[in-house]
């Protein structure tokens, strides 16, 4: 009985934040161990699964560049990659639609559907969600990898009126109609600008954003746009890092209330971050 | 961190009792120690603003009879009970009205408010809720003590469908408009059936129904209406369980899901029997 | 036959009226004699009644000082006034909120039930609708005295369009939860301000303002702000009167239409007021 | 002043009337002297607007005979009388149709605007509201004479959803289209039935059912259906009445909860009955 | 079989068409020989019906100065037209109302009714549409003949929102309720402007605007405001044509996306404008 | 000029059909050559695009097994049929769900998007749309090829009331969350059952019906249910024509109007069935 009793201490104890947080939308980029390790996928889902019970609106935007690299493979197309984007002919363009929106985005309704939660899996494509243009690397074509334009938000908000969890494979058009692949980080931040998220949250394989990247002491907990983009005019925010923190800065100049760059290796991270007083991960605010 | 995430892991077992009330309403009756130990009072409070976060409808019928004899005494009136039911003359229906509706009724809707949650206190009055006969008990006339005629649930449901958490003090008109004194228990079953609840939850100072009234390890867990009518007829349910035990039984033969005695003197013992699996008190079923 | 077509004739003759007024919020300030004396009291609730039937939307607010000087008296408790306001430590409180929240209020409920109408009575606490600080005497603290700062109107706004009368005891609370006495004109005041009301009307026990006290025949039918200022400035408006007289300025110049101080020792003045061309008491305009 | 009050308490006494008859529909067929006579015309369009003040639903059927048939004269037609019925060739068809829908429609529109009324003219042609057959008389073919088969009643919802009161000329249509003029207590009594009415009232030119049609101490007040077709047995109702009754028969035996047989030449009829008990005509009832 | 696909292809190539107008509103000014010719009227009324179908909300407005004069001539009164504006005393107003709303209006709904489409048939006066002032020329008053002063939309809003395609007869109010007859190319424009059209249509017995009324070839099929000014500056637009061309300036400067000038002795010309890209008369954009 | 009004009549010959489906649902069933070719695919999507701007609410489910033994075969895996079910062992089914949810299902999408329309591609997983169970082969187990025992139409309701083309992949989970493979004409069935559509097309590779496979002119134009057993107790309906005819006969059995068989190999099949008389090939009816 004691060690009920105590339970029940903890829930009371998320009172304040799931007070905070009812109604709001988190739009969360799921990638990384996340997304790979079989413990860690299902902590990720439960955890999505509470939100969503105890009154927020979450949207899922994912990732699968390793699927896509193996797939790649085992069809023998080679992959390339360009400052970190992949270089993406038809082909490739083929294959990555195929494995986004038919294997990594229905594996995921699937998870949800076992936890008991009815999730819709579409991509940009639907409802003419996410508008691109070609997207040039230094001035370099390096094919159908897409700047998003515009998001129509329409589809998503039908689906969370009615109680569905959105899931999204980060694929768009452009306006004559032809398919491109778009960066998930650079997605969930066009999607959670565009929804007016309360939060945008990252799972990443990092702690977040550490001051010296071999010393976990160092991280930043909270951190706001001028301090950023101090940081990477000094070098210290460096390398991949990069292009994730100039999407937070994005996200947090559009409308976005806090974005938090989270280390998805840790079990219940998510949970931990909105219904706890932790403090894990760095969270930047405008 | 490691007792964060497990306190996040408890968060996460309470998932599948989240889901199975979401969007059920639950009636509670309010009453005994629960109501006077200041400590209990919050800890009761919480959990019905728990409850109504992750997406319950609680709807709190309330006593005060202890309050009632204090001011009684205050003015020199003499209280009289007869078969547990307070002799009701004018003056004595003046008194209970006003410390119900003016002051425990108002009470709760304070401590509400001081845990973020807007509620509304109204009597059975209030639009014309609860409609009564005079009651008499075995054929003797105590006064103004209401049996419940009808509950007309409409000022309920508007406030229910606005967010706000009803909280009832138990009085009632009859048809030529004069005040009545209602039991809680029967007020709160009757409410529980017209608005077809998923669960009717009585706050007693008992640990639930006892085999043997003196041994705490003959707690009946689960009861069935045919059960608890053998046990009354056999005289193992005696004195004043007899009329909550009725109460239960009408209830779960009126449109309510499963009517519990829990013991309100243990901390949280709302959120236990709602989110956990311990087991505490004891759940009739039809 | 004859007798029977005057009185069509009567009816027709409010045609204007009704037409003016139909869907209009009318604050009723209710208290003094009319709320004492049977007759009036009926008489008014009437008014009241037919308001709302030919579709006009009134709210009521109540005083209730004599009933809570009784109580006081019978309890052995003293009661001091400081400038016309009770000074109120928690043990007036609490007898002043029983009394106002549990006894007036819920006469009134009971008396609109009798004439066929569903009203719904609460006090500024309920849906946390009067949010106070606490008002200082000329500097000095008289206890749980409120001054009104935020009138949050969605429980009186549900109430209404479910075609309920809300009936308002005059308690607030401040931002920690603490109960505070308000003035009942602060009230009516503040509410049919922040409904935008297209009348407030104040029932009171003289026959308007008056240039002369003693005379009957001084008094102003129609009054704009910048006059009454003056009047004030000249010691013409005195005494009592001058706190009423600053809450229908407050009124006419935040959202409300017009306001009415009404004789309600005259029958039917409410009706008088609003459905005939009889211009009885004072109405001031900006 | 005492004048004043007299005549609130006129419309406290109309009270219980206004109560019982809110939000109903009352059908009224518009039609005799009361048509002709300007004031009686002024007094009946503000009966109307009362009735609709305080909450009811009125709906006008109008005829219109005597307009039609100094038209006839004007453009040189003769028109000819069976049983009652305008014998209706193609001209005389144009002819009545320009009037009804044309003139006596559109002049009571325009006078419910001088008093400030929004109403809606309409025939039974507009949203093919009354679907009618030919009518044979003693199997003889009478022209362009309709029997009711069908109200279709969306468009009469739309327009009172939308709070205008629907003015109707007594014209319908075959399957094929083809226009017919109908009898207008038929189209009455037909809408009242298809709309549910809680009254039908015909404004007429006889004082109500006369035992001795020459006695007008013979009214009889109220009747039901099985009295009334033993009237007709009897050879007491008789002549131009026996159509009139069979209609108010058929609307009682259809929904419609009580039928009226008013003066139309006594000042404000429809009044005197809905909202006082001075029980003037005739009232049907089941 | 090779017909019918050709069919298909007819339908598939107005595609475009049908997306561009969806949901948009077109008023049509119906008159001319397209009123009085029986196919082209079946051919605009199936027209309508195929615009209604496929998704526009059209609105009809239709003249009638044809039937007027036949009329005022079998009843003996004399015609008298003032710069084309029909001289209009008391008994020419009330012929005019008579054909107007009575015969042409109800005529339209019967053919609407005969292509299986609900129409309701008003006036200006009906729901208050049209409000006028007496229109004088050159200073001289030629008897009620208004001008529009404002278009109220209610009741048109009920009626398109409830699928009923409205058909309006010219005629208003003024605010006296006196009935005043309204020139329907002015009518059609200002119920254009007040609905916010997409189209103006006006059906004509002209190909459009000619630069030389006796030489087709010189069709002007485009032309916006300024050019269509200076053309009647110079006189090559005069006589009749300059009131149409106004009210066409009129609707494009006040919120009317295109306005058209069709030759209604086309067969189906209004679905060659709306659906194909032919070109057929002239089309005034801003 | 004649050529485009003989295409207005073309318009004008669609209307009786357009009247009689607008607001209904339509699936159909898509796949075969109309699939494969490009000018053929152009022409069904832009069949579906008119459908559906005229009002109808069309749903799309399409199959794709070409497609995935093409990509069986890059992948080097084997395909085995039984009974023409593709035998779907883990891998299998792994390729059938990237090309049909991924693949076939997007790029129907993108040519809607690129025909001015928003769908939204789903799957039977979405929404937890289809439920299914394994289907047993005379008793054999065959991997995961599901029997549809549930079609929980939610995600589609939200989907169409939003004005979305739905577009749906084949694949459906069991209760414990395993994705099955399942049969695109039984999906359609199943939908247009659990929906009431109006109509279920089958776009096929046949002309329909024929009682002499070899004889086009032996082509069946309509069928009912007990004449379809009849034809495959004689053995007439034979082979794989058989289980498409079972999927007929329980569509009709369960709430839909009519289903066809049209040959997908002729242009503009779809329109030519809704939008004329033209009676291309089968139709079966209760």
């Amino acid at each position: 009985m004691e060690a009920f009793i105590e339970k029940a201490k903890t829930l009371i104890e998320a009172l304040p934040y799931i007070q905070r947080f009812a109604g709001k939308i988190v739009v969360i980029k799921y990638g990384g161990s996340a997304m790979i390790d079989e413990d860690l996928k299902l902590s990720v889902i439960k955890d999505i699964v509470l939100m969503k019970l105890v009154g927020l609106k979450p949207i899922i935007v994912h990732g699968g560049g390793k699927e896509i690299s193996y797939w790649m493979d085992r069809v023998n197309l080679q992959t390339q990659f360009i400052e970190g984007l992949r270089v993406t002919d038809a082909e490739t363009m083929e294959i990555a639609e195929m494995i986004l929106s038919g294997k990594v985005n229905k594996s995921l309704v699937q998870l949800m559907f076992q936890q008991g939660m009815k999730a819709v899996g579409i991509s940009g494509k639907d409802g003419a969600m996410i508008n691109v243009e070609k997207k040039l690397v230094n001035g370099k074509d390096i094919g159908f990898v897409g700047n998003i334009k515009h998001v129509n938000t329409e589809v998503l908000e039908v689906l969370l009126n009615s109680d569905f969890i959105p899931i999204i494979a980060p694929i768009g058009l452009d306006e004559k109609g032809q398919s491109y692949n778009v960066n998930a980080d650079d997605a969930a931040g066009a999607i959670a600008s565009a929804m007016k998220a309360e939060k945008l949250v990252f799972l990443t394989d990092v702690e977040g954003v550490l001051l010296d990247p071999y010393d976990q002491r160092t991280l930043i907990t909270e951190i706001n746009v001028s301090k950023a983009e101090e940081l990477i005019q000094d070098g210290i925010i460096a390398g991949g890092m990069i292009p994730k923190i100039k999407c937070c800065i994005d996200a947090v100049n559009n409308n976005v209330g806090q974005v938090h760059i989270l280390d998805g290796r840790v079990d219940h991270s998510l949970l931990l971050e909105v219904f706890t007083n932790s403090g894990i991960g760095t969270m930047m605010v405008k």
